[in-house]
């Protein structure tokens, strides 16, 4: 075996590192072997000289066996996730895991929280009184077997390996190297015992990828590592220049999520949620195609199978479930401030990062991952682009506390994320790309 | 200015940093804003980035900016140092700064110590008894206006953030990068208060750059920044495939490095010594050109009076300054073991790495910072290359303290470092080129 130093100096010359090679640096670093500015010169050389296929299936099964690997293997049926690179009013997973769970594919969910301009689902459902996001291992396993979905924070025994080299990876500029992404989206997720995952790979303004071409990459390499690693993964690219659905905050986002399982909410959330769940029951063995998963999904929303599914999660998880039937429980801040259109048009643009950032600023989200959140503040979007409005027409809410100068400034910070054109040149479109283990030339 | 982090992706996707922005990145380091994982990120991606030459003068000055600068300008006189990149059987700074000093040319020397398979310029000098290498500023800066001469080590006061980063190269497989070496090597050198610096860079099996084309890269990086910089610098590049001189070792380097000065030494040590001093000396402006020059260097040995200045400056460091004409008080370990040639022929190879290694092993030199050094052990290359032997003749002593195991096993591995063969096919060159700031284009 080389030593560590010289497992640095094999990747800056571009070698590949065997799966033992990889192993033991990850092992080294959590040990203290190895520094953490030996691992940050490992991760810049990663950076310049990038990893195959076969590292990064060792990166990952090195950070995942780092922690502990949860066993469902008591769960009946093919255990299967969601994971979002993230965007803005994405709380798709809220009515996505209950939904999925009613139509018999367990969903064994860990999530994150918010960070910068977009938000996270633990801090959305903490916005449900007595929602409890934190949990034993055995009790996770208890609540998916029972309820067929629950949902939990990473816990300090899942995959530590990563959340050492995530911290680094933000101080050093190497946050933006796909197989490192790649390696950490997928480190934690293998940790959660599942069999399948579905990918949402968000693209544009509002997401962590802002070109279609970066983005399809990233999706390929997941798909094509999560395969390697014997999972069966599916990935789609869909569009995050506006927010996803009307809200963007923790409690409206919740209640928008809720909507959904009552058989109301936005269009395009609930595509998004049609189309990453019919994917979920495909992989989960319950559907044999997209349309006959979409009439499951679609029925089990009417039948209200859904909404008790979730009221059961909840109840599970300590929260009050009655918010599932009755939104208003969820407390949203009681004052609005009403974004008015300025002129007659059609809505051109409503900039996901502003309006992400806008939330931040009000108290929604966090730029520290130490801070706490207002889970009671937030935005909705009520002209998305493509909409025609008349001057003086409401184009979003600020839901804030209290009238005041900061009020004031975060309502001309989501007027300026606006734009209005005479006519709407694009039609936006959610969907722009799926990639599964066939169209990477994956090992099925 | 932007922040610390970006600063790391400005260099990462390629941009010059200004030379604000360099000095901001040391000053953090020291001031400990920059953690050391920051700086091993940036180190990897000036790896593969590199440093132009206004980066690398911002990193040189703000590198010895960190730590106090001595002032010399109470010596009268162009103050001109030598730096060499290291080799085995390098004692060339014993002889050559008492003899240009004996020239009129006042030397301040800072050196370092053995690390590796190469010595180091302070552990021979300890080998004098009482010779302290460690003095204050003003103790150093008296001593060269004095006796013409001093030679100490780094202080702590020297350049702290070379240290720190140089520290960090060495465990992160960042070293072998010219403008790291570059600002390196400058930064201490020029935080001596010199006017002038003459470089031996080494090229070979023995050296640290083992091929012409990356030492004349590193020479010409060095004289240009060095020129930017505002000192007059020539650097010549000289052959280390065979040790230098005929001893290798801490003590016998030493007494060979002062056989010189009484007239004496092997060839190519004295070659190497007139070659660097004569550039010494035509920069401190005391010698018209080359053969000037090195009628002052062969007089002022003739005379007597480099040997003097010698045992001024060993006086003034504390040392017994009768070593000097009574070498043997330099102690040497008893027990030889003769290498003797397997055959007759022409010694082709007496490889300066394998012999510079087994130097180590035998305790002349370290493998770790902390070691201690055997003074009084060491080898002697009785036969270079180039020369005919006889089946029996020595090609190579051994100083060991005790005849045994470990000195016999020694003893083998210098025999290995040798080779024999009918005729010689190349004769060795000692200078292999000359760098100065006229043929690198470098503003005079």
């Amino acid at each position: 075996m080389r030593t560590l130093v010289e497992l640095i100096a094999a990747k800056r010359d571009g070698e590949a590192l065997t799966a033992p090679e990889i192993a033991e640096l990850v092992a080294a670093l959590v040990r203290g072997d190895l520094a953490d500015y030996q691992m940050a010169a490992w991760l810049m050389a990663v950076y310049f000289r990038g990893l195959d296929d076969a590292e990064t299936v060792a990166l990952t099964d090195a950070m995942l066996r780092s922690g502990r690997v949860l066993d469902l293997s008591a769960v009946r049926g093919i255990k299967v996730d969601k994971h979002s690179t993230g965007g803005v009013g994405d709380k798709v997973s809220i009515a996505l895991a209950p939904l999925v769970a009613a139509c018999g594919v367990p969903v064994p969910m860990v999530s994150g929280r918010g960070l910068g301009h977009t938000g996270g689902t633990l801090d959305k459902l903490e916005a449900i009184p007595g929602f409890r996001t934190q949990m034993s291992a055995d009790d996770f396993a208890r609540v998916v077997g029972e309820v067929g979905c629950c949902m939990i924070g990473q816990t300090a025994e899942i995959a530590p390996a990563d959340r050492r080299i995530y911290a680094l990876r933000d101080v050093t500029a190497t946050v933006e190297c796909i197989p490192l992404i790649v390696a950490s989206i997928l480190s934690k997720k293998l940790a959660e015992g599942i069999d399948a995952l579905v990918l949402d790979v968000k693209v544009g303004r509002g997401a962590f990828m802002k070109d279609l071409a970066r983005a399809r990459a990233l999706a390929e390499a997941l798909v094509r590592v999560g395969t390697r690693a014997g999972k069966r993964v599916t990935a789609l690219l869909t569009a995050m220049e506006a927010p996803l659905g009307a809200a963007v905050g923790n409690a409206i986002e919740t209640r928008e999520a809720l909507d959904l399982l009552a058989g109301g909410g936005p269009a395009d959330l609930l595509e998004c949620t049609m189309l990453l769940g019919a994917e979920m029951l495909v992989l989960g063995g319950v559907a044999r195609g997209e349309a006959d998963a979409r009439g499951r999904l679609g029925e089990a929303i009417a039948s209200g199978a859904a909404a008790r599914v979730a009221e059961r999660m909840i109840a599970a998880q300590g929260g009050d479930a009655r918010v599932v039937a009755d939104r208003a429980r969820l407390e949203v801040a009681p004052v609005q401030l009403v974004v008015e259109a300025p002129r007659n048009g059609v809505v051109e643009r409503a900039d996901a990062l502003a309006i992400g950032l806008a939330a931040v600023a009000m108290g929604a989200g966090r730029t520290r991952a130490d801070q706490a959140v207002d889970h009671a503040v937030g935005i909705t979007v009520e002209a998305k682009p493509g909409a025609a409005v008349t001057r003086g027409q409401p184009l979003a809410r600020v839901y804030v506390r209290a009238r005041d100068a900061a009020a004031e400034a975060i309502a001309g910070r989501v007027a300026a994320a606006f734009s209005i054109g005479e006519v709407c040149t694009t039609h936006p479109v959610l969907l722009l790309g799926r990639i599964d283990a066939h169209s990477t030339g994956a090992p099925g």
